[in-house]
């Protein structure tokens, strides 16, 4: 194990990643900055939790009661599992060892505030795959598909429950067909580019349970002034010192 | 009648237009600017062609055998059959006075390269209407609605056919739902911003008939470097000026 320490940057929140495993990106922290949680009764899911970066994030800025962190892979779900004792977050955060696809198991029917996820990006049998077995079941849809997501946050979310997903801009029709038929109505959309004039990296869509269909797109955000540079935008400073909203 | 006439900046191409009835706006010169057609032979049909300002733009740009611009409101169909007359065009651009959810009636099946249409934006009901009914039923879904555009543009294409709709954003989800429900597939698609730090103001989506689903979004397209000052980007300065591509 080529394992390592980072400081989350916040609250003194730390985590232990895993060269040979899936390390968490920045579209992770872009993400957990957009669910919004304002209320201490919130229950919250993390669809594919990974290292539980996302909920150990979102103790740091949003009001919740629980977030359970869903996990299919036993080292990954080992790790999460480190991560939430080493920053003593037991009681606000419980990692799930289990397959998306039987989610009905795990949880009782529209009875979660807020379903995330950062899904595998790539479509079974596309890109590169010579990596670990884990790095490929993060990154390619073999255990888990964007339908498989969707089916289980209109399973898991009470009426007006919001789902929020980060994915690549390719998918873009598939997220919101896919949602639409499932009665998880598309309402925000943001475009993440890397520099200004580039073509969108990521994009990121709340979606809410039966609500009605009128789509708002937020103006875009741009995570680097100066990519060759490292040098983030200001609202990327921002979100890596991520405050209390 | 309040007419008058513009000169359209290109090849000495002018419009009549008439204040009581829908006059174009920026969002047919953009859409007429995304419109890639370069063999002589294709055949395009412009759904609801108002003024018919996008196939009298077109000439300048695009290598066509013929555009059709079907129009439903009598006023309108006589100010694009002055305008076609006007500009000497009655070779390249013909008017056909009809209802596009009768479409059938007026053009065969899989016959036509590219569709394009810039519809009416509001739906039914919406919206304030204290105006004359000819510009009603140009922006609201009265007599046609996104989705008889879409399934006349599903009877009109040939395989592998292009569809470019500029719509506004809240309602890009219906568009790319009914696209592909309609086999239509969502491609490219292009975010218009007022300005740089604003939420977008239009979109604009080329689809093509069976199509596989992959979209790619292009770089946003910016309006104005100082809307209250009314200067345009230099993008936009080149379109007003379009050369031929």
């Amino acid at each position: 194990m080529a394992k390592r320490l980072d400081n989350l940057g916040i609250d003194n929140l730390k985590i232990i990643q895993d060269d040979k495993l899936f390390c968490f990106g920045i579209d992770s922290v872009l993400l957990a900055n957009f669910i919004k949680s304002n209320s201490n009764k919130n229950i919250l899911v993390d669809l594919g939790t990974g290292s539980a970066v996302m909920p150990i994030l979102l103790t740091a800025k949003a009001k919740f009661n629980k977030i359970y962190g869903i996990e299919l892979q036993d080292k990954m779900f080992d790790l999460a599992n480190e991560n939430v004792k080493l920053n003593n977050l037991g009681n606000k955060i419980e990692i799930v060892k289990g397959n998306i696809k039987e989610i009905k198991k795990y949880f009782k029917a529209n009875s979660v505030d807020i379903v995330f996820s950062n899904p595998p990006y790539k479509k079974k049998g596309t890109g590169v795959k010579n990596e670990s077995i884990e790095k490929t079941i993060a990154r390619h849809e073999i255990e888990c598909t964007l339908e498989d997501i969707i089916l289980a946050a209109k399973y898991l979310l009470k009426e007006g429950g919001r789902f929020y997903l980060v994915h690549k801009p390719e998918r873009l029709t598939d997220i919101m067909c896919l949602s639409r038929e499932n009665k998880i109505e598309p309402k925000r959309l943001t475009m993440i580019h890397s520099e200004e004039n580039d073509e969108p990296c990521l994009v990121i869509v709340e979606c809410i349970k039966h609500a009605k269909s009128e789509l708002r797109i937020n103006k875009p955000l741009i995570i680097y002034t100066n990519k060759n540079n490292n040098i983030y935008t200001d609202e990327i400073y921002r979100m890596y010192n991520m405050e209390k909203k």
